[in-house]
């Protein structure tokens, strides 16, 4: 079995390792067989037509393989899962191997026209549609069910034959990324095109997202500066700062849209046709007929899926909603106890006391939110949703409910039930500083450090004082294996969520926020691109046109923001003592403001276009082609047709 | 030249007109000539290869043309338009002639698969395609200029060539469409299909939109009469039709959405592809290259359209606004002074004529929306926009803008500034039945009646004594030819807009206006099918997917309505008395429960999926059928150049 199994060895001298693919130890010899052999075999006979090779270890356990594909092989794949790339006359097209040559760098002795990430998920959709013909079961594994067009590849990830996927580093590739990247200290933008290349869109899009909302935050920072050196407490400065921020969320929102047409269409990603969504792999259900796709697959009753979502999950989220604003009651108690110490033996410890409360229940705040993210996890994914992308909506939605009530819910009992401003100051700087150390230590300062010495620790066993570059392949497959996977940009985007929310909802009242922000955000590029290169397992990439649901939350968190800063401005001293004699019109006036903003803002919304101009232009260029191409095709069939 | 010009005419014995060109009299005989050549000519050769005949009248002049077409052609024309059809097995796909057996009701032999307004609408796309080639002029009129891929219809029609162009009535089915939508009096819904087999999807679709939304005002006219009748005046009753109304017309808005989903997936414009749009007739600019299609065509800079709109439309559309708001405080000096007259000498006249400025003020602003329209149509005409569609959007909204002032301004000024409840309602009735009755009159019965006139003058003049059954084509032509223009449904769907303003916007205070609006409806109906079948000259069909901007122009009435209804029930006394030591927390308690009202309304429009789940399941499966044969051909291909 040491050699390999690929039938186009031969022909493929230059065999170039793409993904990883780790078995089970111990899996039958027959399963291994029947794997490699639908992995190679032509896809005419319902193969992925792929190359592989074993992973010869020094122990002489062979459950690694590497798969690679034949140039030819992932061209027609680029074309199967409908890559965009440029074209010579530098419009962007969906590639086809037959117009092959009218792409930009296309030669046909050119490897490098796909990027490497590319070629990784170009391997990846192929994988994961191999799928069973007229097999059963797996074969060696009774118990793991197959059905005609059923994935293996899922199957064996779900019965546990398959331990992981995962694409290889480019070590070489990874280092000057890492350089032009956080290599050096410098001014200027992140390499995105290059990070784009490696990581794939998904990844790069969050870098871009992070940039250019720091970039955004800058102008909010400097204003807010001047507030807290001069101390201003004058109505109308606050007013304008309220106001600016809350017409400024808006803006930098719609912009965003706009940069990210810009970048996507760059990248292709912003023309590329919608696939067939698969099940996920979680998906479990009776043997029946899909009514879409006619075939047989397994289906699960959507009112049963409603009716786990509406009586088990939504109580279950209420319960939480509940437990957490218990635990903030208890926060509260503290924070009177420490206050009555305080006052008691006024002294340098009871000072330092006052903050304690603080900073215990923004770590509470944070375990809770773990705890609750593994619950949510496990009730999405009981829930039982047929589609990733439901999936992913439904586990986003219970997430950020209580993310954003476990997190601002003390900060609206101070501001709206306590009325106390300097409380709502101290508390928002404390959260938000200790929220934003915790998230830099756990999310990459910790994982880095185990796993740098954990990387250590394997070098001096494997082969003492090598560097990086004369690590072997089987080395540093063994290496990447153990490191962690990352799990998508769910918790980055997350955390950049309550930061907006930090800054936003309150701003009139700690005009500083913007400023913490900005910081946070700058280190946080760094120790995130940290995470990316040192830390984790290469990700596949993922082609995306946006930033998905993430649009919705952010601007849904501008539209409260109008609300709670027009009140908080409106319960400030200096706006009350404009209206000495009625209570009532200051109310109606606020009111009328807050409608007034919020109009404007849904305006703003309506008029900015989501896409610049000329991106508007190339794509109503591509469409027109389209259209004149299949007119083409029927006036040429009518005059055909009319000419019998 | 009395013999038909068609070079099918062998081929085709039994020509049907469809489609009338009516030419201005005293054109040239070369024009006529070159016009008719190139609409009878070979597809091939850039003809539109359809049937023409002269239509000889009495008095000999030669100046209208009948088209038609072979059931070939217009099959062909049906998959150049992208019909969609519904196939055996009951899906609808769209139409081309290489698959025309699998679709429902075909047969080679059976002219009626096609309906009438289908073969008019291909007829009326194939002339309008009809472009110029080398010519730089229309032929005998040099001042005509043309340009390659220059619309020939459009130019003749712009340079007052051709008068006009029209679809036939078919008297027959007419009469039939006549009988089952209002012929006799019945409870029971309009027969949609046929309407739209006659009149196309817009049609067809107001008329859908009209009966659904007085189905829907139904309840809140059932729940409104007790208030009326028994004059409840309690707060908890209020509050309870209110926030009825307002949740109640969230969930209407929303289920239009899904029944007009389930009505145009029926009709296969759900599926229809949106044609690449040409320039609007009116526009002109400097001869240029179209970035978009590469073509030459007239272009114009999009600075200056922004420019007239933002510095003479903007400014103009204000000044309207201030001279209505001017006309509104005239209003109220005269509401003030007849009120004075009242009071001095009190009589049953001059009770009367408590009730005449409120008259003349709805008679007056019936005159000012019309001559305001006038004044929105040259502008956005001189605005030049390229497209129909943004021509369109820019009309719609500088007539909503003005038409929603000029009608509820009033209303919000006794509401909000005079606080005065009485006559609120009483204005309110006034300007709702006022209106009503002018909008009916104005529209459908006047008209009627000058038709009615007319014909029977022209009837008399031409033929004694015939019935309609009798007359011959050139009489059907003779007669339509003279009857109005049916401007689309602009109007008809403002009417109801406001309507819903009326009965949306001060629901707690008049709660009889829904029933007002049922009763208008019912009657709209039969006078709005009156105008369509008696009036009007038949309409080409348009094919559309749903209501357009007007869904967008209801959602926003709808939200502005949780507004009001939240302040005026705040201000009534009887919730006034609820609190009677604070009116801060009257107003405070308002407040949160509109926000809260607001939140239930988004969430309600989020959550309630846009088209029924059957509906989605097609689509998907279509989608499903397409991206499947995409993916057979490209592995046919990958297969085959991996074997080479």
């Amino acid at each position: 079995m040491g050699e390999s199994w690929s039938f186009l060895d031969t022909v493929e001298s230059n065999f170039r390792p793409l993904v990883v693919i780790e078995l089970a130890k111990g899996t039958k010899e027959e399963t291994i067989e029947w794997f490699t052999k639908r992995i190679v075999d032509k896809k005419a006979n319902g193969g992925a037509q792929l190359l592989i090779k074993p992973l010869v270890m020094e122990n002489g356990v062979e459950n690694i393989y590497l798969v690679g594909a034949s140039h030819l092989r992932l061209l027609l794949g680029a074309e199967t899962v409908g890559l965009v790339k440029e074209c010579s006359d530098n419009s962007m097209r969906t590639f086809t191997y037959s117009s092959r040559k009218t792409f930009k760098d296309f030669a046909d002795d050119n490897h490098n026209f796909l990027t490497m990430a590319e070629c990784q998920y170009i391997i990846k959709h192929e994988l994961e549609n191999l799928r069973a013909k007229n097999e059963n079961m797996i074969p060696g594994y009774p118990q793991a069910k197959l059905y005609p067009g059923k994935s293996i590849v899922r199957r064996l990830l779900t019965s546990g034959i398959l331990v992981q996927i995962f694409p290889l580093h480019d070590r070489e590739e990874l280092k000057k990324l890492r350089h032009s990247w956080y290599g050096r200290v410098k001014v200027g933008y992140q390499p995105l095109d290059d990070i784009r290349c490696y990581f794939g869109e998904t990844i790069a899009l969050y870098f871009g997202f992070l940039e250019y909302f720091t970039f955004a935050l800058i102008p909010m920072a400097v204003i807010g500066i001047p507030y807290y050196v001069f101390a201003w407490e004058d109505y109308d400065k606050y007013v304008m700062f309220a106001t600016f921020n809350l017409l400024w969320s808006t803006v930098i929102l719609e912009v965003w849209k706009r940069i990210c047409a810009i970048l996507t269409y760059r990248w292709g990603t912003l023309l590329m046709k919608r696939q067939f969504e698969e099940p996920r792999p979680g998906f479990h259900g009776v043997l029946g007929i899909n009514p879409v796709t006619g075939r047989e697959e397994p289906v699960y009753s959507s009112l049963k899926r409603q009716l786990r979502i509406y009586l088990v999950s939504l109580p279950f989220v209420c319960l939480c909603l509940y437990f957490s604003l218990y635990v903030m009651m208890i926060y509260f108690d503290l924070e009177q106890w420490a206050l009555d110490y305080h006052e008691e033996n006024e002294s340098n410890f009871s000072s330092l006391m006052l903050y304690v409360p603080s900073i215990i229940y923004a770590v509470v705040i944070e375990i809770m939110n773990r705890i609750y993210r593994y619950a949510a996890e496990f009730l999405t994914s009981w829930e039982n949703h047929r589609l990733e992308s439901s999936y992913q909506n439904h586990l986003i939605l219970k997430v950020l409910v209580f993310n954003f009530l476990n997190c601002f819910a003390s900060l609206f009992y101070i501001a709206f039930v306590l009325f106390d401003m300097k409380l709502l100051r101290q508390s928002l700087a404390t959260l938000l500083i200790t929220s934003q150390i915790l998230n830099q230590f756990a999310e990459s300062l910790l994982p880095y450090w185990l796993q740098k010495r954990y990387n250590r620790r394997m070098k001096k066993r494997m082969c003492s004082q090598k560097t990086d570059r004369d690590l072997s392949i089987a080395e540093q497959v063994n290496m990447e294996k153990e490191m962690g996977t990352y799990l998508g940009t769910f918790d980055d985007y997350l955390e950049l969520f309550l930061q907006f929310g930090y800054v936003s909802l309150f701003s009139c009242v700690y005009p500083l926020a913007a400023v913490f922000a900005v910081l946070n955000n700058i280190t946080e590029i760094y120790s995130d691109a940290l995470k990316m290169c040192r830390v984790y397992k290469r990700p596949f990439a993922e082609p995306t046109a946006n930033i998905g649901v993430w649009q919705l939350a952010f601007e849904t968190m501008s539209v409260i923001s109008v609300v709670t800063n027009c009140i908080l401005i409106g319960m400030s001293p200096q706006v009350d003592a404009l209206f000495p004699d009625s209570k009532m019109d200051l109310v109606l006036t606020v009111a009328l403001v807050e409608h007034l903003l919020l109009a404007i803002k849904f305006i703003m919304a309506f008029v900015i276009p989501d896409k610049p101009r000329d991106i508007q232009m190339k794509l109503a260029k591509l469409e027109f082609e389209s259209l004149e191409a299949l007119k083409q095709q029927q006036m040429k069939l009518a005059a055909e047709s009319l000419k019998e």
